[in-house]
């Protein structure tokens, strides 16, 4: 995926230019690193910050800090490419496009070791039927670590979305100048339901009763890679802003900015990545629901039957949350209430379990079949608009951003 | 290998006392945590303890604070006896012979997700051809959790070897005793030969010249579980009572004393709780050498040959206690000199790159062969009585201790 360019052609006495083209995934990662999503990192990781990561899902300051890194952010490279690069003390990054983007220093070279780092990260063996542990296995033998400094003033995807790529810094901008005093994250991966926009609106008017004056709801859709069946960027963006303009969140400000991250489906740990990377944005608030970044088993708990067909324990991305001393310092956590269609009311409303046939559950998978199937689902379920931009996905309807 | 009697004859208004008896595995764990080798942990791990374990290697204080501790201390048990007793506050622990050895309270049951735990704790796949990972696997599909309260003053084993089971406490005391103003610890689960005297020897005399009046050698070796071709702790304690009496440390003041931990060969994990738990019995120094704790991988790095046979990057476990940075505020780790067979000299010297065709390395491995086949090592390679205990043990010959 990833190739090395060496310019032995010398002007004068500057020294050759060594260069490393990423792939797709390696320029969404430099993105997060180049903007600050994953600060105090400053680059690609080097095995002390790999191993910290890998084993504590922290990183360790110089001032012998623990700082939360839930997932490896690294730059993996065969064995032929390291051979030519580890003679260089700085490598010119290439997007995939082969644009000058980045300059990587102080570079280090050491073992992937890609079954520990599937395993340790993703808690099951070494399954390449998972679609990120399938990525990792097909990584080169060696990762290359090295300080990010970004040539280009900004990574701009020209794909219509760039207005919803808002830099950490930038959004911490926006949040004071709106004089945001809780900023409550949505982190999501799937297009918005009427549901979700009760709870958000349910969450923006306890936090007023809190004392709040001016809660703002951050909705953080992921932006980088994502497994073949979920719903494309494009289309959730204009799912997200048909539905803002349309004021299904009521009299709650928000603010769509897309997050950079690459998805890993890594459940317990990720759900830890994702808050903390929201906290260099400013979020103040987090709010987590059953098997935050989760998906089935690979083999559907083969060893396991028992434990159902879930990769992961439901809770346990909300308690690794809860658990996380340093994490839990910085935000503050929300209930989330489960919202499901309610068909006496005719709408989406909270689960009630003492009138529990009155509620009809449509799970993400189950919207995207009716979606490709053509079936409408019942009124109420989502804002007729956003409904019409998923259904002409399926439809092999060109998005209009 | 567990079951559990429910003693249901009431004596006036006493309640049902319910039993839970323990295998040998779950009796040195117990002793573990009875000792407080493990401390904080006061019993075994609830869901919040065993999750912070598995994910962080750490376990976090009401005060918020990491400690380490990372290796999962728990209880399996099966779906039958978990619906008997998880209507009880307390359950009396049973030795595996039948004594009434401790009580559990405060219980909290939870899954016990054996492909999650083998995989995050060693870093490859839940292969059950890794001899601990066999055990995880073969262990109920619940954990349950309580505070220990030993019913006992100690454990006994009446194995001729008691008198080497020193607590934390005592051993601190012990040192106290002994005007210690540094205790370094050896880790070991082999027989000692001079090339470990050696360094034991060279870093007591430069902790002198670094100013401490009074270095102590702990001699630590690892008492519970271990894999079936190991050399069994009765033979290894034999062998290193002869050698210390036969003053292989030379000037060097030793306390042997048995470490009750169980093996897991989680090698980078597992030096970490070597180490912590050491520190509750005093320890000031820790000595790490070349892949502590590790062990071959099961089927020889067969998804990446590149990476050789042993299943741990071969110093990943100094580099996690290196960057531990809790455990490397309460203990101070010294360099390990590797020791080899020095033809030349016709003993055990410092290995000397400059003339390396004149070294043999005589490994563990080895060392157990020659003793199998009846072949004398070479003069000068161990304490020649501390050799006929191990020799001694391959031709059967019962352990006099």
């Amino acid at each position: 995926m990833r190739s090395f360019v060496l310019l032995s052609l010398l002007v004068g006495l500057a020294a050759a230019a060594a260069e490393f083209q990423l792939d797709q995934e390696g320029l969404e990662w430099l993105q997060v690193i180049g903007e600050g999503w994953a600060a105090p990192l400053d680059g690609f990781m080097n095995e002390e910050q790999y191993l910290t990561c890998l084993h504590y899902q922290h990183i360790v300051t110089s001032g012998g800090k623990m700082v939360p890194m839930a997932v490896p952010i690294v730059l993996p490279l065969d064995t032929a490419t390291k051979s030519a690069l580890e003679k260089e003390s700085i490598v010119t990054l290439l997007s995939p496009k082969g644009e000058k983007i980045a300059k990587l220093s102080g570079l280090t070279f050491f073992e992937h070791r890609r079954e520990e780092r599937a395993t340790r990260t993703f808690g099951i063996g070494a399954d390449p039927q998972h679609p990120y542990i399938e990525k990792i296995m097909a990584g080169g033998e060696w990762l290359m670590g090295g300080k990010v400094e970004m040539l280009v003033d900004r990574i701009k995807f020209n794909d219509g979305m760039d207005q919803w790529r808002l830099t950490p810094a930038e959004l911490r901008l926006k949040f004071t100048g709106m004089a945001a005093d809780a900023v409550f994250v949505f982190q999501l991966r799937n297009p918005v339901h009427n549901g979700h926009a009760l709870l958000m609106q349910d969450t923006g008017s306890k936090l007023k009763e809190q004392g709040f004056k001016k809660p703002v709801l951050w909705l953080s859709p992921l932006g980088g890679w994502t497994k073949d069946d979920d719903v494309p960027l494009d289309t959730r963006m204009a799912q997200h802003h048909a539905i803002i303009k349309n004021g299904v969140f009521g009299d709650i400000d928000v603010v769509l900015a897309i997050f950079p991250s690459p998805m890993l489906y890594a459940g317990p740990r990720e759900v830890q990545w994702h808050a903390s990377a929201r906290v260099q944005g400013g979020a103040t608030h987090y709010i987590v629901g059953r098997d935050p970044a989760g998906m089935k088993h690979p083999t559907k708990n083969a060893l396991q039957p028992a434990l159902g067909d879930d990769l992961y324990h439901q809770w346990h991305g909300q308690s690794m949350l809860k658990l996380n001393p340093i994490l839990m310092k910085q935000l503050t956590l929300l209930p989330f209430h489960f919202a499901s269609y309610d068909k006496v009311a005719g709408k989406m409303a909270f689960f009630d379990p003492k009138r529990k046939d009155d509620f009809v559950s449509i799970s993400g998978t189950k919207m995207r079949k009716m979606a490709k199937d053509g079936e409408e689902p019942p009124p109420g379920f989502m804002d007729p608009e956003g409904w019409k931009v998923v259904s002409n996905f399926y439809k092999g309807v060109k998005v209009e951003l």
